[in-house]
């Protein structure tokens, strides 16, 4: 027994619908759906029920990166005076990471803008996550990159209370990525490197293709994606997205 | 013979790259393209070469739709004066469409959004076409609808050089859909109402998946989006896309 939703029968598009479409006994479709099958010319053919224990759905919890800013400790010094120690404002998904009080004003050649968050613990080197619509305003294009991979990215001017600096390379688009510690990445079926299909299923059912997964036992269960991705997909921190395939190799079906 | 890139591999992601990875007499492999190959362990066959005449590539180009205004008769009067006609600055891609050098300013309850164009010929109600971005920096949350759809959405406030106009309704986020003209349907085989798949092929491999289609002698070819869907997909207007799959009833092989 199922309650079978737009947004349910949206999500299987990719993967093709079959028509007659079966629905088992007990499910329910909502008005929406009933529309969307019929709006395809879908007809509905009742089954025997399956035995459960089927795959279960293959959800992840998304999380929203706005524009931040990484910090190595020289850096934090000419900013905020030496010494100077970042206040914790809140914890961020993964352990450990927290969002700071402090924020930056990030200085492009073309524009500037204001708070950029930072945080917090400090890195061994500074790294500055925009979204592409960012870039646009500060007037300076970085490539995508996971974080941490900063070869050959432009660099951009940070404004703090005490200072200000200017740096040679850091400035980068995330890329967007899973990550999963290894219990969760078990359950779902997931390896170090995979690279996965993952799609949104509301108002606007995008899918992102060739998400790469990074398991460690530092990580919890995520899918990080900035505010441009957020946005053209309808995306909200706390929102689920499904996997619906992995690997190049598995085909969909 | 062909050149294979790694932005074509990646656009083949969805339908599953075979291991090993068949190449016939001729194609040659850029680095980014075998680097791409050999990080998911896929190793390259040759084969004998295929008869040519397979299926052609499906592409469609991008137009990117920055937020913008459609103008009822009775709106321009109260916002220019009365009798005022727009002046065309540049045609668009769609026929007899333009944008006008005329501008307004669009003011919601939370702040405002200065230098709107104003698109011509002058339509039977006004529209206002906004990203989901900018409805943040408004503090109003459209929904996500078809031109001329404009039923229960929200209205808006619009500041000319004259004079005001405070909207009941007419405030959307545009859906993304095609539009092509019944010869280049035909090419593409597609008809109008079809919902297809579209990959964008470049640095963020984004599939756009239930893209309607809309089939007029009115209309040229074009596969529309927003300002948020554009740069999550890193599109710009002159790109190009695939079409991947037709209809839910397809299955991508």
């Amino acid at each position: 027994m199922a309650l079978i939703t737009e947004t349910y029968l949206r999500a299987q598009l990719i993967k093709g619908l079959a028509n007659p479409f079966p629905v088992t006994e007990g499910d329910k479709l909502t008005p929406a759906a009933a529309d969307f099958l019929k709006e395809r010319g879908i007809r509905l053919q009742r089954v025997a029920s399956e035995p459960s224990g089927t795959l279960p759905p293959n959800f992840l919890p998304v999380g929203v990166s706005n524009r931040h800013v990484h910090l190595a400790p020289h850096h934090i010094d000419m900013l905020f005076g030496n010494g100077y120690r970042l206040t914790p404002l809140r914890e961020l998904s993964q352990k450990g990471q927290f969002a700071a009080v402090e924020t930056v004003a990030v200085k492009g050649p073309y524009g500037s803008l204001s708070n950029v968050r930072i945080l917090g613990p400090l890195r061994g080197a500074t790294q500055v996550e925009i979204s592409r619509t960012d870039g646009f305003e500060l007037g300076v294009h970085p490539p995508i990159r996971l974080s941490g991979d900063l070869a050959d990215t432009p660099g951009i001017t940070l404004v703090g209370t005490k200072g200000t600096v200017t740096l040679n390379e850091g400035l980068i688009i995330a890329k967007n990525h899973v990550h999963a510690s290894p219990e969760e990445a078990q359950i779902l079926r997931l390896n170090h490197g995979d690279r996965i299909h993952v799609q949104a299923m509301g108002e606007r059912s995008i899918i992102f293709a060739d998400v790469i997964v990074r398991v460690s036992p530092q990580y919890s269960l995520d899918f990080h994606i900035d505010r441009d991705e957020a946005n053209a997909a309808h995306l909200t921190t706390g929102d689920t997205v499904q996997i619906i395939s992995k690997n190049a190799e598995r085909r969909l079906r």
